[in-house]
């Protein structure tokens, strides 16, 4: 390996070009941009959509606020303008990833449309694909899964600011893809992002 | 392919592994961190290196100021805390790359001992492998390549605060590559890179 390694270097001047990228990796960058309530099911389909494309040998990478919120976002709070400030790192890593190439899965309530579209902005700007998935489930059902308890911890004015509760969710009007999780299973919804993927021909270079 | 993609989905509980993601990238993530006072050639080797190891089927994408400093980074300045965030943000980032199981080539001056032990600490903690790369020019020589005119201006007053000139650039002590750029080609600090990916297992899965 060294031995071939040390050899044959060479290179062109300028950066590596998207069509080079797209050729190594056997697929394009994407930004898919999963956002709805708390307990609709975004990380749940986001976790299981990266497994199922990593089965088939594409290359994805999932941002939520596990590896956000703890690290790049760990110096922002609640306020309106450190919301935004969140949503928009969030927003710039996304294409980051998009250009290198990866099948990026962003998974964040993020309840405001203006946000988004400041999101979607850049990625247009710089020519790079993104599809917002409106992961959609109304808010009574949400609230009976309440898995973590945020629900009634909101309700009880434990939490404040809790969307869906007392800070609005602004609904996607266009986006790509509308799945109703109270009606569709994980694996539909994996299915329905796939096709997706697929007919934008976006899992070939 | 949509026939295909439409059937057998499954998907383990939990989060993709490491493992899974090394096996599927036939490499393993790391953040090759470049430091140097500016015209040492960090950008010129980052370039040659990324292309590189396209070129061999890798994964790689490189981190610099032309892609951080007008997004993620556009809302810093430079007093000491803009600049400490810049790197700390850069550093959360390059995180997120290698985990991603990108080679991922940072290359910012990032002057400052503490500020760069900050980035290799985030890497330790989640084991995740770093490498700091000292690119290491003489400041005569770099003042004499001064391609971008900028240390005429640092010395003219023009620029303030500019590295080696009136900012101090604190050398690393334990890089785990050292870099003579005014005696090795470009070439040869590629392959002295490469080279060390290499023996570090970091080139297969």
């Amino acid at each position: 390996m060294t031995e071939q390694v040390a050899t044959n270097i060479t290179w062109h001047k300028g950066e590596v070009t998207p069509a080079e990228r797209h050729e190594n990796m056997s697929q394009k960058g994407v930004t898919l941009w999963m956002t709805g309530l708390s307990a609709s099911g975004k990380s749940t389909i986001a976790v299981a959509l990266e497994q199922v494309l990593l089965q088939q040998g594409k290359h994805a990478y999932r941002l939520d606020g596990d590896n956000i919120r703890h690290g790049l976002n760990k110096n922002l709070g609640f306020s309106a303008e450190d919301r935004a400030e969140n949503i928009r790192r969030i927003g710039e890593v996304s294409k980051l990833f998009a250009e290198a190439g990866i099948l990026t899965i962003a998974s964040f309530i993020s309840p405001y449309k203006a946000d988004r579209d400041i999101v979607r902005k850049l990625h247009d700007d710089a020519n790079l694909p993104f599809a917002e998935i409106y992961v959609d489930i109304p808010l009574e059902v949400a609230e009976e899964r309440d898995p973590k308890g945020l629900y009634k911890k909101a309700r009880a004015g434990e939490i404040k600011g809790f969307t869906g509760i007392d800070d609005p969710y602004e609904a996607p009007e266009n986006a790509e893809l509308h799945l109703r999780t109270d009606k569709l299973s994980v694996e539909d919804s994996v299915r329905e992002i796939l096709s997706y993927l697929d007919e934008q021909g976006l899992l070939s270079a």
